[in-house]
Parts: C-alpha cells; structure tokens; sequence
C-alpha cells in the first residue's frame, strides 16, 4: 500500500470519537493528524480520556473547519446528534472527506428529519450526496463518494436483522437494550451509575428516531413491515441486543434461509441457531444472528457492539472500503468476552 | 393478636429461602422455630449466608417431615424445582400446613406438568388441594386451605400484566428479563459472574415453563391470549421486567381502563403512564405496570423485584392473608433504589 | 408509646434523604408531615424518585425555616456538604429540634472547618451545642440535645474500628472503598455509568475530609494514632469496606478482645473472625468487623452500608435515641444480600 | 519476517487461554496450529466460547504431549495452578517450547512451592531452566530460552511496582483489588453474579501466594522489604488495581526518581501523577502507575489489565520478545474503556 491516508476525529474526547482514535492508532492505512474536540481543546487527550494514551494520543484542537480541512484529507465526525450538519457542510466545500458517525446526513427526505427529530436539517443540499453505508446492505461506497452517512447504532441491528426479513412478514415486533455508552460520555440522569446499575427501563417505546433509517433503507430495497420496536436501558456498559418476534405464519425455514443467503458472504456476520449473548460481540464489529423456532412464533436474536458495529468499528469498516483496503483492515474481529 | 404462628423455612440458605427468613425476622405474627437446608445442615445459617446474622439467624437442621411439622404450623419451601413434591406431601400428611415456593403444586393438570416440566408430578393426589395464591387476581386462601402454591417469578408479572388484558387481544408478545438471582445461589454457567456482568441472552425464548401456571390462571377467568414470550438474562442482579406490545387495533384507552379497573383496590400494584424503571420495584414487593401507546400500538411495562413479589414477598403476602393479617405487614413497601 | 413525632425531611428526593423517608414511611415512632426539595418543590416526590411511592410519598415544599419549623418538631437535613449550616441555624433559632447528615456541624473546632473542608463555619455559634452521634462509641443523645450532627459514612467506618484500636498502634493503614451513591444522585463525571462500572480509582489520598472528624472523636477518647487512609470509588452503588493493616507489633490478640470489648454490647455491631463480605450488610444498618492475623501484620476489616449505617439508617437509630424509643427500632437489621 | 512460529493453546477455553488465542488471531509472527482443552476436546472452540468466532476458531484436541509438540514449535500451556508442571515437563523432553501462564515453573526453590502453594513442585529438574519473564524488569528472554514461566497478576502488579520502590522503605502496604476473572471461568461461589456485584471482600489477607514471586524477584535484585499485602475481590470482571502506602520517612521526589528512571524506555508501562483509574487500562497491555504525597506519607497507584498485562497480553510480549519481534507486534496498546 502506499501511502497513509491523513484522518481529522472531531468529537475525539466521546465514546465514538475515542473508539475511532483507538482503531485508527496503528492502523496501516491511515494516519491520525488532527483530533479535535469542543471545551476540551487546548487539552491532551489523554489528559481528558486516559484510556488513550500511546500512540492515539494528542493535543486536542478547536473544530475549524479551515485547518480540519487542511490537516487531513478525511475527517470522521463523531458529535452529540444534531451537531454535525454545519461543520460537515463547511467541511464538505472546503474538498474534504467526511465521514460522519451522527445522524444529521442519514435521512435523505426533508420531512424525515422533522418526523423523527422534529428539526429541519442542517445542509439540505448535501442529503442526496451522501452515501448511507452499511456495508453489508449496501455494498462499498460508490466511486467518487465524498460524504458517508454512518448509520446509528439501534439502525445498524435493526437493518441486518430486517432487511434479509422484510418480505416475509408484514409486521414485527422487536425488543431491543443497549449498553450506557449508547447515551454519550456527559453525565445524565439515565446514566448515573448507583441509579443505572439496578434497573432496566423501556424509553422511546415505539418511537425511537432510527426507525427513520431503518424504514429508508428497507424501502429502498422492497417491502416495509411495520416495525413495533421498544429500546431499553441495560444496566451495563457496551452493546446492543435485539429480540425480533415474528407471526407464527412465518416459518423457522424461511427465516434461516433467508438470514443464511443474505450473509453467506459477510466476513462479520454470522447466522447461528438458538439465542446469542450478547457478550460474544463485545469489543469486536462481529455481529451475530441467531434463530429459533417454537409452536408459537420464530425469535431471532441479533447483538452487536454498539461502539464498533455500531458505530466506530462500522466507520473504519467503511474507511477502510472507500479507500479499497480490506473492510476488516486493523479491526478487532474476535470478541473479548469477558 | 394473639400468639405468633410458628413456621419452619426449608431451603433456608437459598435466595428465595433466606428472603423469607429475613422478611419474618421481626414480623410481629410469625415466629421462625426451624431452618432447614440439606448439605448445609448441621451448620449456621449466618455461616453460610452472612448477610442472615441477627434476629434471623439459627441452626439448620436437615428437612426432616416428622420433626419440622412437629416444631411448626406452617412449613415454607424455598427449594430447587421438582423437589418440593414429595416433603409437601409428607408435610401435608402430618397435618402441617404449607406454602410452596417452588412449581410442583402450581400446575392442576398432571399432563401440564409433562408439558412444561417434562415430568410426571411427584403429588398428584394433592393438585386439587393445592391454592394457587397470586393475591391481587385469587384474592385470599379461602377457608380451610392447608397448602398453597405461590407462584413463580416470571408467572406473577405475566399473570398481573395479562389477566386484565386477555379480554382484549388475541395475541401478545411479552419480552422479558430477569435479574441473576431468578437462577438460585448454586454457582453455573449461566450466573458466572464475569461472563455474565458485560451480557445479555435471551434463554427458553417462547418456551418458559412459566407459560403453564399463566395460562392456567387466565383460563379460570376467561380466554386465553396466544402468549409469545421471550425471557432473557439481565446482568443485575435483583428485578424482573417485562415489556408486553399489543397490536395496533387495541385502543390505550381501553388498556388503561382494563388495568386501573383492575388494581384500583390493590394496596401493592400501582399503574401509571409511561415506562417504568425496575429499580423502582427493586427491594419491595411493589408491582408497577406502566403504559405507554404510539401509532404502531400499546406497550405495557411491568416491574416486580423477583425474590420479593415474584417469590418471598408474594409467600408471605399470602401468609398474612391466610392467618387473617394485614397482607402488607412486615413487607417492605417502599423500594431501595439505589 | 405516645403519639408520633412529627419530622420533616430536608433534601429528601436525594440518596440519603430518600432513605430516611423510607425508613420513616411506617416507623410507629414517628410520622413524616415535610418534604422539602430544592429545585423539585412543588412536583411529587415519586415523581423524582419513581421507588418512593406509598406510604411515603408526597408534595414537594421549598425547604423554608418558619414553614418547617411549624410542620414538625425535627427536621432530618439531608443537603449537600455545606449547605446545611444556615437552614441549621434558622430551624434551631425557630425551635425546631435538627439532625444534620451533612457536615457542617460535626466540628468543633472552627480551624478544621477550614483544614478539611477550607472554608469558615457556617454557623459557628451552635458549633458546641451540636452533638456528634455515633451511638457505639458516643451513646445516646443527652438530655436536652437539640442538635444532632450525624456522622459521614467513613467517618462512621473508620471510627468504629479505629476507636477500640487506637490505643494499640502509632500508624495505621486504612484503604477504603466505597459505592457510587455515596457520591450523592446528581450526574458527575465520577458516577457516569459506563466508565464507573469496569473501573475502580483511588481518590483524595491521604486526605480525606472526614478524617477531621474521626481525629477529632479519638481525641476525645484518647491517643490518635497517625491514619494513612487511601478511599477508592467502588463499581457497585451501596457500601462501604475498610481495610485497616496494623504493624506487625500489635497482637491479634489485643486486637480481638480490644474489638469485642468495645462491641460487646452493641446490637448493630458484629465482631467475627476473617475477612468479611460488604454484600453481608448491604441493606442492613448493621456493621461487620472482621479479624484476620498473619505473621506480617494483623488486618481488620469493616463493613457498613453507606447509606444506612453510614447516613439514614444511623440518622433514624439516633432519632430513635434521642426519643427514648429502642435504637433499632424499624430499622432493616438483616441484609438482603443479593 | 520469514514464516509464521506455530503455537499450540493449552487451556483455550479458559479465560487466559481464550485470550492468548484472541490475540494470536492475526498476529503476524506467529500461526496457531494447535488448540487443546481438557473435557471440551471434540468440541468447537467457538461451541464453548462464542466471543471467539472468526480466525481464532477451531476444533479443541485433547493435550496430548506427542500430539501438540509434532504440531507446534511453541506451547502455550493455560491451566489452572498445579495442572502445568507435569505436561510441561514432557513437552520440554519432546523438544517443544514451553510458556506457562500457570505458576508451576516460577518458583526456582522446591521450598517456596511448598511455603506458597503447600505442594512439592511437579517438575523439580526444570526449575532452573525456567525464565521468569516480566520483559520491564528481566529484559527479554536469554539465547538458548525453552522455557519461560509467565508471571502471575498480582505479581505482575506488585513487582513491576516494588522493584524500583524496594530500595527506598523497608516495609510497604498495599491494598490490592483484582476482577472476577482473575478467578478462572468455572463457576464458583465467590463468582456467583448475584453475590459477587453487590459485594466486595479482602480474601487471602497477607498471604497471597504470589508474594512468593514477588520476593524472589526482588531478592534477585536487592533488598525485600517486607510487604503486607491484602487482595480484595472487585465487582468488575478485568483489571488489578495496587495502593501502595510508604512509610512519611520517603519522598515523594524519591519515588517519583525512581519510578520514571526505572520504566523511562518501557514502551508499555507510564507513570504519572495522582491516582490512575483501572478503567484506563482494560482491554490493554499497559500499566499504569500513579504517585500522590501528602503530609502523611505517599500513595502510589498501579492498574493493569489482568488477563492481559497480568496474563495473556504479557505472554505475547513475552513471545514477541523471544523471537525478535517488536514487543508490542499486534498487541492491544490503547485502552478500551468503557
């Protein structure tokens, strides 16, 4: 290979942010040249997230799209959702690469960002340039793509699970947790840990804003179920599990053949029987999928780690083909359970 | 009141066992005059679970019948599954009285007990005597009940969520999780603590043996809803919840109704808008159900603590019902969040 | 007993307060007529803290001096460090009886105010009368008390081991460990879920604050031994551990029988041989010391809930006391591990 | 590099043994050809340890000394203590390479293995040929190596803490915690889930075996002093954490010195100021040390991963290192937390 490609995180001091860090910090085929972050600048990032020393590690700098631009050709933005689209846009016309790890470029319809945030988007003009990429689903990016949309982190499961389904039956429901880093490093009442770390909760029952993602991309390839999905909080760190149940009209063949044909070719993915822990994905971009069957309906299971499939591991994976590296390059494919 | 009724724990040193032990340490109705445990007998029970010191603490003895339906009127078992059967019968032929808190005298059938135990019961002469006692749906033990079974963890939130509803939908799907201490304190792989502090599986999906008492239950009020239930594993250690989704054609009013209606008398079942959070519960033997509707349906949220109302809490709600108490004495009300 | 005592709880939607609402919702000595909040008046206490409801629950008042004077006859301060003084004072000067479970009137001396927690008294002239209550070692309240400062959860720990050992070595090491809540319900950096639950940190080493106190209540009783206390954040909610590592010089035995001495008569307090679990008290108000001698040293080790005999529960054995009531009355005096 | 070593796992089920074929997944130097367990041989790896799908996978054999020294150059044995000496022994005589993460090979003199572990030692004639192989303070393994012993987790925290620090007192404190893990993965009563996360507990008080390791390591640089040593059971699942307390008679300047002059060319170990949080290191091979002086003596703070500094990450280290690799080659060198 020749050269590295030169790589700005924005958002560096996050959960996301930090994980690109991370993985980018000796990967052969790019090189971290500018880490940026909001109040923290001027700070190492060590200093603020001391997980990241070695190689990772560096001076944080103010998100100036001017000198991001300069210093590197591409640049991942991991911001808090809603933060993206203006720095992504100015990024954008100044000729760099961008991918971004918010939501604000993944719905291409206006009027999605108002039914699922309640928000006009930010650059209206870039939503049809982006590119949506899950790689899985939706194969490498395109030649001559300059902006990617990574997909959320609840998205990214509920997309793998129902997008090999979607024919099959007309309406699902799906239970789904996911860990406390899901909710960002600030400290908030839902994440406070004597409080978090006895209970369990639902939020969002039945309207969680990456339904918008998920319904965009499976209409973009056929059917929409209807899709009645409850998130909850789990009282632990990393993660995302899904439970989808399915009408007892669809059978456990169907489902497997299905799930088996979609994946037979993904590196990270597999499609197993029976139930999957969700430990067995924690600290790798592996997703699992594992199905079964009784007299009263099929359950397939899906987990995730919410961080790296579902999220920064999923970006590298896309870096990684966009820049024709090998999608796995430098990414943790085995599981770290405990 | 007069004098205190003595009871004997068999199963003392388990969770279920201990909780019961600790809930009668100073309840002014009930004396404890024997613990009983099987290899542990001979020993102290603080010695084995040293949380027990205190008024609650004793010397086990192994469960002999003759001896504990000698020293008390009323005889709990706490025991694993499948080996209450026999003793209850013995105890039951010695004119003592007894609540079970294990399965082998929730189910009426003999065939049920094939279906969802896969095994004959060890007491079929004694399923019609026994009272299923889930107080807020079978009110009191009636006049002369000599044994009851109490019911179990996951079958009381199921039972509470459902009875009221059952009426309005054909077909539920309920996922559930449960805290590590539903697996008992015998150490396996399931409850190692490593694998299971950064996990989440779902286990026994649409198969729990739980299903058998709901049905039972619902089918002496009423029709009988397809129930497709997935349990899972929850890396907490105390709690169950469960997240019930109704399709779209049954109106939230009509649920709020059903349930209000229900539990308007109840002093420990509380039913209030939105989600729910299990540490709410955690510590007392309070039932929150919560609901919430969207365009897509109705989520209903319940949350018990396992080892309370889904287990010691519940026995001995029943033992103050049965002995003409106060159902609520000496129950910790109030939950302990954090 | 007569008719109850009217007390009003002060920061009662926090942990500690919380928890004396709890412990108060069905104490037949005393009946709870305030709850006063800071920026939560005037919404419903179990709306903020959802496990609250019951017999404890109610409306949320401004914390107002003449308004809560008039309530009750004692108020339970239960504020963050340094907000108690001034409402102290105003509630003493109205008459009002005050158990304060911050820290403003715990010392004495106006110069350790300044050397532990660097700033003045805020109520400098009540700083005598206040009477600093760790019935083991203080006994119960003398007649005439009007003010009450609680001890802090490791001020607790540490003086109940270190009291009876003081006079056996120089220097002792103490390492201490302690739940999230003890870092009070308010979202921090420190108590953000993800990051505090994989891992475990030492901080203020050597200079903890409540040292101030525990010097101060030895030197009352005594010589006072230097204390090189190390305090670490412990991934779990509840508890408090200590370990203390004494010189090779002292006996095991003068450590047992200088333990038992002093504990002999103590209903909450338990002197046992060998390590002991902090699991074993979680939920209870009692406290666990544990002796263990080997030929390097003699090592003790202690445990209490942090919030129960390190905070409410010793708040409510001391309002117990100071009522002439038995000091364990309607207190959790068996733990409820797990 | 020329061809890949071949190595064969011993253990691979275990948590030591899953990790070290986790890290070998892609590990350019060296090709796993050989993965043995012990009742799971016939078993697929991923069957028992579903984290390890992917190119860690791969069917368990039973070990069979003949088998794994025709199919390996190295052996990588991770058994449970007491299991390595005799199938080591028989794998040197087979002329294979032997690295043991157990601790039958660490001790040189038979005495200590009586005096720590109570046992004669299995293989007494290899004693001195095994290297004892903690790479920052013995350098890489000497010409001619066929044998390494790999330190234990405490003992790697301990020595690589003490070493610089023996010189300056002649009698430390140090309070150790270590994750469920270090435990091993069969289930156990002081890794039960439920009991585990709630508790925290001193075990082994001031006769912890690795003190044994410690003390020879030390011996064989200068001065011991003597070292009261009390490990704890943390509620979290990776990761050791020290508090060492020295004595006010030295400096912290002294410390300081002598730590960063010690590990100043360590790629792998950092010493800062204050505490370090344990959360900084799981998921990674580094160890961090902290210093913090106050009036009354001077803290020092270590934190390693323990499966991974403490085990399996250092036995790659120690690989790496043994054939002239870069010591870091594919090893986890930034942290992954949360």
């Amino acid at each position: 290979m020749s050269e590295a490609v030169t790589v700005a995180v924005v958002g560096a001091t996050g959960f996301l942010g930090g994980e690109v860090v991370r993985l980018l910090a000796r990967h052969p085929g790019f090189e971290v040249t500018a880490l940026a972050a909001g109040r923290n600048a001027g700070r190492r990032l060590s200093d603020v997230r001391p997980s990241l020393r070695g190689p990772a590690d560096g001076d944080l700098i103010a998100a100036d799209p001017d000198v991001l631009a300069e210093r590197a050709e591409v640049v991942v933005l991991a911001l808090p959702h809603g933060k993206s689209g203006t720095l992504g846009a100015a990024l954008h016309a100044r000729g760099a690469k961008v991918i971004d790890l918010g939501s604000d470029f993944r719905l291409t319809a206006p009027a999605d960002h108002q039914r699922y945030y309640a928000r006009d988007p930010a650059a209206p003009e870039l939503l049809d340039d982006a590119w949506y990429g899950l790689p899985e689903l939706t194969g490498p990016p395109p030649p001559g793509t300059r902006l990617i949309a990574n997909p959320g982190c609840f998205a990214t499961a509920l997309a793998l699970t129902l997008a090999p389904l979607a024919g099959l039956a007309d309406d699902v429901v799906v239970a789904g947790v996911t860990g406390s880093s899901g909710s960002g490093i600030t400290p908030k009442a839902s994440t406070q840990h004597s409080l978090r770390m006895t209970s369990f909760t639902a939020y969002k029952p039945l309207r969680h804003q990456h339904l918008g993602e998920v319904r965009q991309l499976l209409a973009s390839r056929g059917p929409v179920p209807a899709i009645r999905f409850v998130p909850h909080s789990l009282p632990a760190a990393r993660g995302i599990h899904l439970t989808t149940v399915l009408p007892p009209s669809v059978s456990a063949e169907a489902v497997r053949e299905a799930l088996h044909g979609a994946y037979a070719d993904a590196a990270l993915v597999d499609v197993v029987d029976g139930p999957v822990p969700l430990g067995a994905v924690v600290g790798s971009v592996r997703t699992l999928i594992g199905v079964e069957a009784h007299d009263e309906g099929v359950a397939v299971f899906t987990a995730i780690d919410n961080l790296l499939k579902g999220g920064s591991g999923q970006a590298v994976q896309n870096l990684n083909l966009w820049h024709g590296l090998d999608e796995t390059l430098s990414l943790p494919i085995v599981g770290s359970w405990p």
